[in-house]
């Protein structure tokens, strides 16, 4: 079995994203508000949004269960509100877990938080809570920059977010660290901004006792790490003179997915990270669409590079499944109860 | 012959660091305002600062000469106003330039620019001037972000950089692009804001003309690239999905450094970047001082890694010292006037 662990609703039907126009330019004229709580949205309109596209790619490029959450770079945190995000945040969740419904084989949810600016993240758990007691999701995309790229927020070692650890923690689900769009023009958002996070919050999490306060707390790095593991010899040396236990204790608490998007790269990825900590994962359909001209495949059909590695069957099935299953037991739960 | 082309002064004599917290304090209380306009520094003291740890070095790993700059993470250019900058910058480059004078085999200077929040770049191009035509020097750190990782300043390609890029062309001088400290807590200066400099800055290039309007304007991209080589497919695709010339194209105007802190990172950038791209760096006396206990060697040792690659001499010497004189002319005309 082939778990994809970092897929996002980029194909979601347009009723969606006229909702979310209709509900920014509320913020300006009320009368534009959006007519519904939701979007309207056939079931068929979903079923054509993901048979053509990730439903297709998971047939061809041989995946079979990917852990599915609305789109990152359409979270937008830093527009509106608290009651902005927390509506979006609900619709873009209940879309998921509609997929979840029609596609139970194939998609497994993971729900946007309705994080602010500004807004004490312990306001986003009840919605945490909400998708993983109510609609079965199995972890949240946690945004360590609600500002859109201006960094405003407390570090994730802040106390600031240790009730929204809290509850995970309670609900025993992971958080994958996810920024959204940059509304700063120095930051590109899939060409900067997110790689940008990812080594953000490594050196965040190296440099804090955050995982003595939660010892069973995970995080999923995304994007390979950003930089981290290109950079692996600075992050051993700078732990050591930090001071900072060396990096196989981190390795209890996060892990990296596959989204890197050439061989060499995840050459590069195994030779540095355990294959226990690394969860398969391609971001498809997501910042690189195009084929390669040079190999004619996919960019982002990053299971090939994994295919080409020269990894035992163990460590093959670790990452293709067993840590996914481990770093998100309710997933395991889900699939055990149906014999998978 | 082998050129690091990059090094800091982060050993300077203590009077240095006095000299600037005086005028720290001098922005609150005028009566703190250091005595003279530069710190009293002996050429002894200079010499003992060096002997034990730069030089020490250079002839413990066989390197020849450091294309040596102000220690960047002081630069702090987000601190105080212009006057600020403009003074501690003329302060740090002359202290570079008696470096350069008392040991000319060793050290060949690269100024630190007197930048500012909200000043135009421009009013830095008359201190480059200055360490070009009067010091002797061969090159200038640029900082992306002199807020200080609060990134308020418009991208590289804004044509507000454009003066300062024009002085640089008619000097013929390349730029480091290297961020200072970071005063934000979210971004550890070595361990993230760096690499996050270099993967934004890369990316802003990608996304801009700039270089049609300066065929001849160089950037080297220190610490490897940031997140870049290891993401390198990931750049191709956006390039090609954004409809961008390919990466090719890039690279006949932006280089990369070998601050890169252990072996299979090394190996990947010299996978994917091509040799003529690539300028031997190791940042010594910089982010990583330690020893790993794994190899009994340096982290920041880099030549041990570029010596363990399987590369042919051609490349070698190109990575060693011809792409340095390449990027590097004025760095090349004073060699060959003393024969070397």
């Amino acid at each position: 079995m082939i778990i994809d662990c970092h897929g996002h609703y980029t194909t979601a039907p347009g009723a969606l994203h006229e909702f979310r126009d209709a509900q920014l330019a509320a913020l300006r004229d009320p009368n534009a508000a959006p007519a519904a709580a939701s979007p309207r949205i056939s079931d068929d309109e979903i079923r054509d949004s993901l048979e053509k596209a990730q439903l297709k790619l998971q047939r061809e490029r041989g995946s079979d269960l990917t852990i599915f959450s609305p789109r990152a770079s359409a979270m937008g945190h830093h527009l509106g509100n608290e009651a902005t995000s927390m509506q979006w945040a609900r619709a873009c969740n209940d879309l998921i877990y509609r997929v979840c419904q029609l596609y139970p084989e194939n998609f497994v949810g993971v729900c946007q938080l309705p994080q602010s600016p500004g807004v004490a993240p312990a306001h986003s758990a009840a919605e945490l809570e909400r998708c993983v007691r109510e609609l079965g999701f199995v972890g949240c995309n946690l945004n360590p920059d609600p500002s859109g790229g201006h960094w405003t927020s407390p570090p994730l070692s802040d106390r600031q977010w240790y009730p929204l650890y809290q509850k995970m923690v309670e609900l025993d689900v992971p958080a994958m660290v996810h920024v959204s769009a940059s509304c700063n023009p120095n930051f590109h958002a899939t060409g900067a901004h997110y790689l940008n996070a990812d080594t953000t919050a490594f050196m965040q999490f190296l440099t804090s006792d955050l995982f003595k306060d939660f010892p069973t707390l995970r995080f999923i790095i995304p994007h390979g790490g950003g930089a981290v593991p290109y950079h692996w010899g600075r992050y051993r040396g700078l732990a050591q003179d930090l001071k900072r236990p060396p990096l196989e204790e981190l390795l209890k608490n996060i892990y990296f997915d596959t989204c890197v998007y050439h061989l060499p790269g995840i050459e590069l990825l195994f030779k540095v990270v355990p294959a226990e900590n690394i969860l398969f994962g391609s971001e498809m359909l997501g910042a690189v669409r195009g084929i390669d001209v040079r190999t004619g495949q996919y960019y982002d059909d990053t299971k090939r590079y994994v295919d080409a590695l020269a990894l035992g069957e163990a460590d093959r099935q670790r990452v293709y499944s067993a840590n996914a299953r481990r770093v998100y037991p309710r997933l395991d739960a889900l699939l055990k109860k149906t014999g998978r």
